[in-house]
């Protein structure tokens, strides 16, 4: 699967560059089928240039390497880099104190009427120009860098409006210019309706939603498109609307489904071919079949569980039962999961959710990937990015285990230290 | 009440030390009875030596300090120094394979005979050598400390053999030589019966315990005595007798209470004028008054809620009702609560238990000094401790509000940036 890079290197007969050889390495690869985790003991890794050229036992490092620039890892065990695939980082203004209006016993409506609420982040998003976006997003970002995130999914989704959705997208590529980060871009006009359109959200599609996808699109501003399928935002066929424009664009989908409630999000997102479906709390055994037949990603969001406590949980179970793929990611937003740690989000999914370590791993690595179309993400293997976390751990299960540690000793960006 | 320090200048005659002057902050200064927060505007605050020697509007700071060397805060937001008044952070080995075990089916029964549960963390601590669990202990200590931590409570409670409980305090009290945090230890051999004294906790007491404290005082080792008073470990008729020797001692007492059942540890505790009763979850109203009349201070721990996903909470309205003072600590340690993040100990205590963001910061600052018997901490004020925290926020909400978020600028102990 991870032959991408060869390609191109072949295809443009791109010079050698000088290796470098990772050694005394404890490998979790994350490929699938072999070993729990696919632990590779006594193991190197051969980057060169920003790919991973070869990886195995240590007693196997190909005559090439032998000669290539060491750096001896101690022991460390290594991961691919982490990958966040969902989450709203970019965005206006914070929501502490309607967080602490709340804790103080104002009502939803206390709060509205306040001014908070979704709305106050789209106001907030909307008055804040492209530079100041940025400049609040950075602290976050960092954050996730700094627990060996290398790829992170940013939506829009607070503009709502043509011009203010384009903002968000061009301060989610910036952070890729200005951060040693890969950013995958989704369009989210449908996440709510904007007060100026209450009660008529196919009108608001019409008007902003399908024609500000063209623009975003025609800016290449996109890489997946998305929405909120729930009582209180889009019907399954609205999103159906927004899916076949995506589709007339060669987009992929994904879609916030069975948060509240079972609409048959996960199955029509499936039915599109989806990159995944997220949330997932009241999905039934009907939509996680539909997910398994597609291979689309079940995405779990446990900080939003968490901060809303919530108590339906996702069925796991049956979820496992019908071999749907899981991911795990933060869902970074200011109203239902102020989270930046995605070491976190895999402590939740195991105890909230009761996710093995091994499946949060894969969740925060391969799944998350797929979760966003990567191919050449998501394991350390032959081929692949060199996009690797270094810890300071003995077992991978640390890594879920801890709550509020980080022990990340090195990232790998691209094969940069 | 914080005059501690400049009585002892005045004593000792020390000669003037020079002062700073931090400038242009907004103090949170956390005293009781005026704005929310204790909230001061375009601050200041004048610093001699360790202690804070004056503090107030800018407009006031006196002809003393206005030489003085000038740090400009920029409008950051300044607290008192964190104290995180609960935990168990000196132990051996950790737990990462239990959990893992425990999510992927086994029983409490396995994970025994699998050699896990706390007897596993009271072997491994026994095995480990005095340097090895400073060693493995400070990375989780830099933690707390990387989030404005300037005290750190300590417990024993792993050893459960007379040298062992020596060992680990030995250690407490090293972490303070070796970092700068104020380390307050607290004599804990009363945690758990070990599997040699099994049905035998009367025994244990008189072979362990009470020898134990009386060499571990002598050692100068004991700052305060606890116990875990439950049906798994010790009665109140049991912890009376250890409460007894304590005050025969001087030392002040508190106790793990009413977190699995309601034993009436809490009115034992306040009985005997002690410190502090942690945990809480299954206090009445009774013992909810005896607390509030002998001001000893309940202290909340959201994170051992959390790992072992309770659902019953500690009843803050008849708390709050009686005025029981509330504290929020990690109680850190590797079972029930893997926990290295205040902040996030702070954000959970909202989040599951719904104290307001201001009760989640005094319970980490005035209130958890009063549960550590400190007089000198907890507030900013003429003559206490310049333990601070200087933050890049610009409300105090946002420490609670945030999830797996650090935005520390500075942290100053005891005067020392
Ligand atoms: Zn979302
Ligand atoms: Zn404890």
């Amino acid at each position: 699967m991870c032959t991408h890079n060869a390609a191109k290197r072949e295809l443009f007969k791109v010079a050698p560059v000088p290796a470098t050889l990772l050694t005394n390495a404890r490998l979790a690869t994350m490929t699938e089928g072999g070993t729990p985790y696919g632990l590779i003991e006594n193991a190197a890794v051969a980057i060169e240039g920003e790919t991973i050229a070869w990886c195995g036992p240590h007693d196997d490092v190909p005559a090439a390497f032998k000669t290539a620039r060491t750096v001896d890892l101690d022991g460390r065990l290594v991961t691919p880099g982490l990958i966040d695939c969902h989450t709203h980082i970019v965005f206006g203004g914070d929501r502490a104190r309607e967080f602490e209006q709340r804790l103080e016993g104002a009502s939803y409506e206390e709060v509205a009427r306040a001014g908070g609420g979704i709305l106050s982040t789209v106001r907030d998003t909307r008055a804040a120009s492209e530079d100041a976006l940025l400049e609040q997003a950075l602290p976050r970002v960092d954050t996730l860098l700094r627990e060996g995130v290398t790829t992170l999914e940013i939506k829009s989704g607070y503009g709502l409006t043509i011009e203010d959705e384009l903002k968000m997208l061009r301060v989610a590529r910036r952070i890729a210019e200005v951060r040693p980060v890969r950013v995958r871009t989704t369009y989210l006009a449908a996440h709510t309706v904007p007060p100026e359109y209450e009660g008529r959200a196919d009108a608001y599609i019409d008007d902003v939603v399908l024609p500000g996808l063209d623009a975003a699109h025609e800016a290449g501003l996109v890489d997946a498109v998305d929405g909120f399928c729930e009582g209180i935002a889009f019907s399954t066929a609205q999103m159906a609307r927004v899916f076949d424009a995506a589709r007339k664009l060669g987009l992929p989908v994904k879609l916030h489904a069975e948060q509240l409630s079972n609409l048959g999000g996960s199955a029509l997102t499936a039915r599109y071919g989806g990159l995944s479906a997220d949330h997932l709390e009241y999905i039934d055994e009907s939509g996680a079949k539909a997910l398994a037949e597609a291979d689309t990603v079940g995405v779990l969001v446990p900080g939003a569980f968490y901060t809303l406590r919530e108590t339906r949980l996702p069925p796991l179970a049956v979820l496992r039962r019908e071999g749907v793929r899981l991911a795990v990611a933060t869902d970074c937003n200011p109203g239902t999961a102020p989270l930046t740690s995605l070491l976190l989000a895999m402590n939740m999914a195991a105890t909230l959710f009761r996710v093995t370590p091994e499946e949060a791993l894969a969740g925060t690595t391969r799944n998350a990937a797929r979760a966003l179309g990567l191919s050449d993400a998501g394991v350390i293997a032959a081929g692949c990015r060199a996009d690797l976390a270094v810890w300071d751990v003995r077992h991978p299960a640390e890594l879920t285990y801890r709550i509020g540690f980080n022990p990340l000793h090195t990232r790998v960006f691209a094969g940069d230290f």
